[in-house]
């Protein structure tokens, strides 16, 4: 409450916690007194309790997210994508194409990354771009192209999807389904991929904190599908000589928060191919439960991200590091 | 270029470069050589220059926007709403509350604010909330109430849009369509928009550059719709005394940028009831075409925002100092 | 406390809080306990609680700066320098060159400020310059001259210390004492001003919380120098239009929060001329107590932040606009 | 320059850059033209250019800092310490409490943190504290001990300078002298520290990008110092969930842009103890030159950030993963 409140103004908001069903623990200390509101958090929260006559401020104590919570499960979350499974002790390599430009291109950059030791083939179909200028994505054809591509290598396909309209079409062709930092919070798109019966993997938005991303994961789940993966690809600060500032910390924080694995994209969290191969060795060191990178048969021709992909060569070079590592780690690959 | 770039790395950027019809101008310094690309940039965009051999950065040196900006319209951009005009020299006033809880709270806060000077109702029908646990808004329904509203007041009325689907639906009732924060990078439902002949109201992400803003604005007047406005929210910082950051300079830098009408969300960007008079006079002395605020019958009862929300009271008192100041001024209310 | 904490972690908690001499209120919840620690809070702080086995999280309810809070006392400080008073309903223009580079250069924009309407000149004689091989100024002997401008022209003179060992000799020349952005969490030269019996200006650091800002003015006046005016100068952002984003509601919230004068220095905030007109006009509106703005005969010369300077008639037309703009505002100039 | 530039402008800005030896390349476009500016730079920096008339901005092509930079020197600078090398292939272990509190606390820990593997003691007797209320360290007396626990442990010492008035004191007994994140840009210590023959280990500010640390640095190169050690401690960002956010990308850039050792902090970075061993190990896998860590023998005792510091048992923990990584690593402990 604040300084001058007035025993008024502290029974009302009392008497109020009251007809929600929680509990009013009054401290009065010489400067202030602070109410403790103890009930059903949700109950609670239907109260603005912050326009009330006399409150300063309102601090909540619980955390506003509950079925991904560490609290409400104790065990990692393991997600089976055909053969491969995400989380717990796996650190698994998801590796592909920006966007799919056309077969060629993927079926190489496919074999080419399952050789090196990726276990899963990404890439974009439909792309969501800053400038209606740049190339916007194959769409469909680029589904189908991805399909087929699941068919000559084994490997399972993860794509994003932009849109409440394709959601439907997007889960017929993939494994996975990636919402992009930019639908982070596109909540009618989380309810929807919430009826799908098939993963999802949920990027952090540039802007968002952790705990924003558990919430937005919170939809997901409470929709009805618990396969989350989390996915951190750089928040925007200050610095510039990176494009985003990859939060290495939220992979330890969120292993302690919540029980859904969580992976991290070194490729637009720097915008940089110089720096992909130290973020994946310090990502797989801090706990993540895999890495995506972009990987292109010719970075120079890319339609897209061509400056932070990485030649055929170069991931071969890195995905054997982060084998050796994962070894010394005692993590599985 | 690199430092170490060779001849070669020099001419292939050149002839790269020839290929898409631009120019090269190269010059060489003594430790480096700086290659200056003539031509359009679409052409130049297409490519992935930094993803050439011996290349360190490329820096743009035209702006990424091209149909929004003052370069390429000089004379501001007036909006008609009704008999409300928007842009130029107009101050207008935009108020109602958050979320439409019903007929009653809708009607009576339109009556009020319009007696206060207010030119637009706003509210909330669809409800973008972070917790899956949030009012949602009435949806539907609360269209209709809005429409009602303005039936009995004249006010023409401004609702947001939250999906590509409701897109037609929300155009039928509104006057004009929000686009809120968290959707100012949804590219499909801006391309949507552009097909729509009614104004869009783009409120800025708490996370995007003022460029980045613009080339959202792009996004709808390419796609056929021009009759844009521009929102300044608040931006994410660390600062944690209000909810977001006020870019004041936002103002003077869009209206300098572009000549689209730029207004401004004090509720949001302060999260502060207290605020909203300071930045409200703070945004019409920088040249704001605007502000929207929150009031409410009796913010303690909110469904939604509550603690920003104005009385009636405050915001007779507000509005009646923003007409004075709009006067002193010289702008036109 | 932590989901898991016992009840012999909350009892060494309870314990701890008497020990030093404060209440411990604890309230049990079906998921967490809470304990309200009710007492004086330097005491409290004594305690490093966050390390205590089964505590989650330390709130602190009570704010951690004292002397210089509203609370501690309501009326506002005003400031005499000189004729002119700072603080309250005053409004105090202050002008001059970035550096003191001759004494021609400082006379002629002393007279040209004075005449325009400013009240205080400004100038550096000593200057922070991010890179070693930029001008540093002139020292002693740039404080020799603005106490001549003094002389001629009555207007008295603010002016940057910039290290411990030169407070003393600032302080005999100048009527004001600035403390630049970057120094100010430099403790150990806050406490020597604080043995200095004439005003400073306190900047805020572009990465300092409103509330590190309040901290920062408190090692001042503890230490007994009870004249400090505190200065908005923009805070860094992920923003790249302007050099820094002015933090416009740090007006209002500093004069909710204390008693001391603030003002706003729009030049270093945006370092861009154009933004100078609008950010002054909107910290005026916003409650500022004053701006401090860059003149300069000849910005094309300027060995220093020539690109934020204003010329005479820029300057002229934007003090004409202010001394109005007051006026309309019922504040004293 | 700006769209609208006249060829006076043109010839206005060449001829400028002409007097300064520089030369102009002047390339016309449809819609601007841009003038390439070829010499010395820091003779063209002593022009104001954004000030010119026509001019819309200026962009460096050159990094603004030389001594330190990789292109400068190419080969990694070693740093001895009595029988400790940090940089090149090394992963160097400081480890010991925030402060000295007496002698028993710092010899236990001294003898403790050896045992584990550290190479280095830290131990803070000037402490810089954000409340004026807070316990600043014991002065020369701690300085003493650290010395006397050198003698015992023969472990080279670091401790951090405050002040311009004790370089000469600190320096006698101290084999590093830190410079703390806040006075990152006090650029009159940097200029002392210069004159001084020992290493100093400079920590980024936390509001810093890395191209400020490194001309921060260059003061110290550049006054005759060339032993600096670089410290990323985590920068400023939205996140609260952790005090500040470690840029890991800071290393990979930091090796690449500069030839000197850079460490990572990160007691500081995160506030939180559960994070260091996860953050530690990420640092040793992005190429860190070594980590800081705070150990206190009893955290919940400690007079300075107790919850962040280790117990002995669990820097003993982290130290032999550490080691054991590294090896895998092929680096040098």
């Amino acid at each position: 409450m604040k300084k001058g409140a007035t025993q008024k103004d502290i029974d009302h908001v009392a008497e109020k916690l009251r007809s929600v069903g929680a509990e009013a623990h009054i401290s009065k200390g010489v400067l202030k007194t602070v109410i403790g509101a103890i009930g059903d958090k949700e109950s609670i929260r239907t109260l603005p309790l912050e326009a009330f006559p006399g409150v300063e401020k309102v601090i909540p104590i619980l955390k506003p997210f509950k079925l991904v919570s560490r609290e409400f499960r104790d065990e990692d979350t393991l997600i089976k994508v055909r053969d491969t499974t995400i989380g717990g002790d796996y650190f698994t390599i998801i590796a592909g194409p920006c966007a799919v430009e056309n077969f060629k291109q993927l079926i190489e950059t496919a074999k080419a990354v399952k050789k090196a030791g990726a276990k899963i083939l990404r890439g974009g179909a439909f792309k969501p771009r800053t400038s209606p200028y740049s190339f916007q994505g194959l769409g469909e054809e680029g589904l189908k192209m991805l399909a087929e591509a699941r068919e000559l290598t084994s490997l399972p396909i993860i794509t994003e999807v932009l849109d409440v309209r394709y959601v439907d079409m997007v889960a017929e062709y993939t494994d996975i389904l990636q919402v992009g930092a930019r639908n982070m919070q596109n909540f009618l798109l989380l309810t929807e991929l919430g009826r799908i019966n098939k993963p999802v993997l949920l990027k952090r938005s540039f802007s968002s904190t952790i705990e924003e991303m558990l919430m937005a994961a919170e939809y997901v789940v409470k929709s009805g599908n618990h396969q989350v993966i989390l996915c951190e690809r750089g928040i925007r600060t200050f610095e510039t000589y990176t494009r985003n500032t990859l939060d290495i910390s939220a992979i330890p924080l969120a292993k302690s928060l919540s029980h859904l694995p969580i992976m991290v994209d070194p490729s637009h969290a720097s915008g940089k191919r110089d720096l992909i191969e130290p973020l994946t060795l310090a990502a797989l060191a801090a706990g993540s439960n895999g890495v995506l990178v972009e990987v292109h048969p010719n970075p120079q021709e890319a339609l897209c991200d061509g400056p932070q992909s990485l030649t055929f060569a170069d991931f071969e070079k890195i995905a054997e590091k982060l084998i050796n590592l994962a070894s010394a780690l005692n993590r599985k690959i």
